[in-house]
């Protein structure tokens, strides 16, 4: 007969255990405000909204707020060594398109998420969620997400 | 009697095991190698070393290997909006200079390396020894350094 005990042993491992637990955090908690500009914005303009906004990557919309590109530090960086006059270059000329753009769902783990970063070697992913004319720009999960995160469960906060 | 059983509750939640799992990782088992240039290299050469090397942070140090300054993609971004000539202007101008520079010691646990990132707010730590005549770099943790450790231990590999 099994012991009559208030728990039972799941046959799982201590790695499996934390494997679990990080898998239940999920995007829509923890994503933040996603900062945006336009396809006609400068490549000054858009370096000044990331110092003003502190962030390293901005998400360029349409009129209709559907998500047209990615900008990031990196793009921005690469642009300025040119000796080029950055308030005449648009950042539709330097930033990613789509549909080369690698994105994450409200639904989505965070550590789909995570990997996603990782295996794609990008700094930020725009949050979406599909309408009829594309997709819509509705947060921003980082590096930085993923880093509070960790400090938070190794600190042993409930998250 | 308590059940002959080859396991017993440690009466710890799973957040808890989670935090001991997480701050068992060291920084010295994580960090990666440090990508370093002199003070006197121009901005233009160091933006090329970071695109390079594919990294977001320089260090920067004196002849004989010492730590003086840490230069990032920010740094340099904001270097390269006010129309100066990029080949003139050397890193030593726009670093960030010991002693104002957040680091990090091989023994330290990566959870507090990674609460340092974000309480300081800046992407990346050098990892250091202390020399008789200042800092050795001997290492690099990012934000990425801590995204990839996130990603194993929910993927449940044994890190």
């Amino acid at each position: 007969a099994r012991p009559r005990v208030g728990y039972f042993y799941s046959g799982k491992t201590g790695n499996q255990l934390l494997g679990e637990h990080i898998r239940k955090l999920s995007v829509r908690d923890r994503k933040s405000i996603p900062v945006v500009c336009r396809e006609d914005t400068s490549v000054y303009d858009a370096i000044c909204t990331m110092f003003l906004e502190d962030v390293g990557t901005l998400f360029v919309l349409k009129e209709n707020g559907i998500l047209v590109g990615v900008v990031s530090r990196k793009d921005l960086l690469k642009s300025s060594m040119g000796n080029q006059d950055l308030q005449s270059i648009p950042v539709g000329v330097v930033m990613t398109r789509m549909p080369n753009i690698i994105t994450c769902h409200p639904e989505e783990s965070l550590l789909s998420a995570a990997s996603k970063l990782i295996g794609n070697q990008v700094d930020a992913l725009p949050v979406v969620k599909e309408e009829t004319d594309g997709l819509e720009v509705v947060g921003r999960i980082t590096k930085t997400t993923i880093t509070k995160a960790f400090v938070e469960l190794g600190e042993g906060a409930s998250v």
